[in-house]
């Protein structure tokens, strides 16, 4: 565990809170086992994270870090993530004020705080930690299909997108198998699954010859004490930017079992001009690329509804279902439990 | 350009020239700008290169750093490459020894010199300089599909494997078409390529998130000015640990024409156990995955016959073509002609 799971957060979502780029901070609030006291934001300040986000509970939001520290948080977690992920100049002075009133930072950007000269400097001073949770261990091994071998049952969460809720559905998934008594693991590969669960590797930050390997390594630690492995994708294979780590997600971790993930009424990837293809076409594309290293088959679709009323989230499930003919569901909004029931199908069934 | 082209290179393969670990080496030797003075590998010490590993030319092959200064290098270029790419402890001494007699260093492993301290301190010392080609730029971007709308055609080489040509045949397509006074431009994308052509980024080295945006700048830095591209692929989409660099690669560089490579009776993946399909099921494995980002097609397939008699080896193109139902060639042995004709077929033609 990096991070003792009792200490008391602030997160920090400057102008960010509710608005597409704070996934980190709404996962964090959501699944986390740390209690958030705080969030901060001046433009949704006096509001609490329900009112601001639809985020469940009643955590307030502060204008400033300087207001967070009536709540005696313990550390600042960095909770907004930005493609590529470097660090805005304008937050280094938020940054510095937290650490000089006490406060460890928690931080999942590409740019490390350790290797921050001045913000090192600082933090030495005053005896606080930087934890980057994105950094990668070292030593990490190249993948050598070794995760097909781990009697768990291992399930990949893939997407037609970037932030459609992979992580969610992996967590709901996990929660779910250990509600009926499975030995059931979530596997983080993203900075804010590392900040939900204490640990995992950033694989979107690894060597790219390492990433594989690295994500094979987690599955096989785990992969011999737990009955039903649940790896967090990352990306998709249809996107231009982030193919790369998906694919080295699907084949370091080889599933047996993959949920599609998809955000209703989304049809273009990230903010670029190509198009997401329908769910039908998706799911042979990930069939077909994780065969040459294992059999792999979706068997669920996850639609992140959030933001559509009741009626309109029910009719998107029921587009995905027919659309595919698998079970569909929003975990979040209707439960997990007919996703968990169709990847459950598949133990004992040869791979 | 990292290095003077004219400059005198003694090449580092101790016990591995010729033996499969030594594809820098002999690629250097074959297709590299710089002149090589000598080989280094006490294994094979007396012999020529081309006695030793087949690679034409007479140069010597001596025992030792100290005995590779008779031929006046300048620069210690490593010419052997590991899975992983790591610094074996032994070579230690032997690099020392050439900094300590003015040689300046050319590495293409994972681990960069520069940041050793000792042999660091003393190229510092002696003033030589360390050239860690493996080393990615600052300042990558996230990938966003722009190689696209380069006027530039597009070729990719892509492969069933590692090590089985795809450098090579880019790099004796980019020649042929010079030859036939195209404006035709090699894009390096590992540590060989890069140290053959003076310039490139070593994608499997950098971090997995920019890995596309790594490859579309060189794309389109390239394409403006240039008719054809040749990028030089890595990995293949079904190696369990590559993969995801090949697919970084493919959606980076948005080809529009594909080389398939493969190296005759090469029946599994690396030294894992996972069989290499037939060449007509990789077709289609690479054509669907790069469709999400941009239509492309498999035009050729180069086979590398290296070892076989020239029977065999015309019986293994003679499979190959008969398997795909697409023009097949060793381009090494017996020319590029035949791939080149069937790229710029496609030239004109909508994408």
């Amino acid at each position: 565990m990096y991070y003792s799971q009792s200490a008391p957060l602030a997160i920090y979502a400057e102008g960010e809170f509710g608005k597409g780029h704070s996934k980190t901070a709404e996962g964090v609030i959501r699944y986390g086992r740390n209690p958030v006291v705080a969030v901060i934001d001046s433009t949704e300040a006096g509001k609490t994270v329900e009112q601001a986000a639809g985020v469940p509970g009643n955590i307030p939001i502060v204008a400033s870090v300087a207001d967070a520290l009536q709540y005696k948080p313990s550390a600042l977690l960095i909770g907004v993530a930005w493609t590529g992920g470097r660090l805005p100049e304008q937050w280094r002075a938020d940054i510095k004020l937290a650490i000089e009133n006490g406060l460890d930072i928690i931080n999942g950007l590409h740019d490390f705080l350790s290797d921050d000269p001045e913000i090192a400097g600082l933090a030495a001073a005053r005896q606080r930690r930087l934890l980057d949770v994105r950094r990668p261990p070292e030593g990490l091994p190249v993948g050598a299909g070794k995760a097909r071998d781990v009697p768990a049952l291992v399930c990949l969460t893939v997407g037609s997108d970037c932030s459609v809720g992979k992580m969610t559905v992996s967590l709901e998934l996990t929660r779910a198998a250990i509600g009926r008594g499975l030995r059931a693991r979530f596997i983080a590969t993203g900075q804010t699954g590392i900040m939900i669960d204490g640990a995992g590797i950033a694989i979107d930050r690894v060597i790219g010859d390492f990433m594989a390997g690295a994500t094979e390594r987690m599955v096989v630690e785990a992969g011999y004490d737990h009955d039903l492995i649940f790896v967090e994708g990352q990306g998709s294979l249809i996107h231009p930017g982030f193919s790369g780590v998906t694919l080295a997600i699907l084949h370091g971790s080889c599933p047996q079992a993959m949920i599609l993930c998809h955000k209703a009424n989304k049809t273009t990837i990230g903010d670029l001009p190509f198009p997401i293809p329908p769910l039908s076409e998706l799911v042979p594309i990930y069939e077909q690329a994780a065969r040459p290293v294992r059999q792999s088959r979706v068997v669920g679709v996850a639609i992140n509804t959030f933001g559509l009323d009741e009626q309109a989230a029910r009719r998107a499930i029921a587009d995905a279902g027919e659309d595919t003919g698998l079970p569909a569901a929003d975990p979040v909004r209707f439960g997990a439990g007919k996703l968990l029931d169709s990847v459950l199908a598949l133990r004992g069934k040869a791979s």
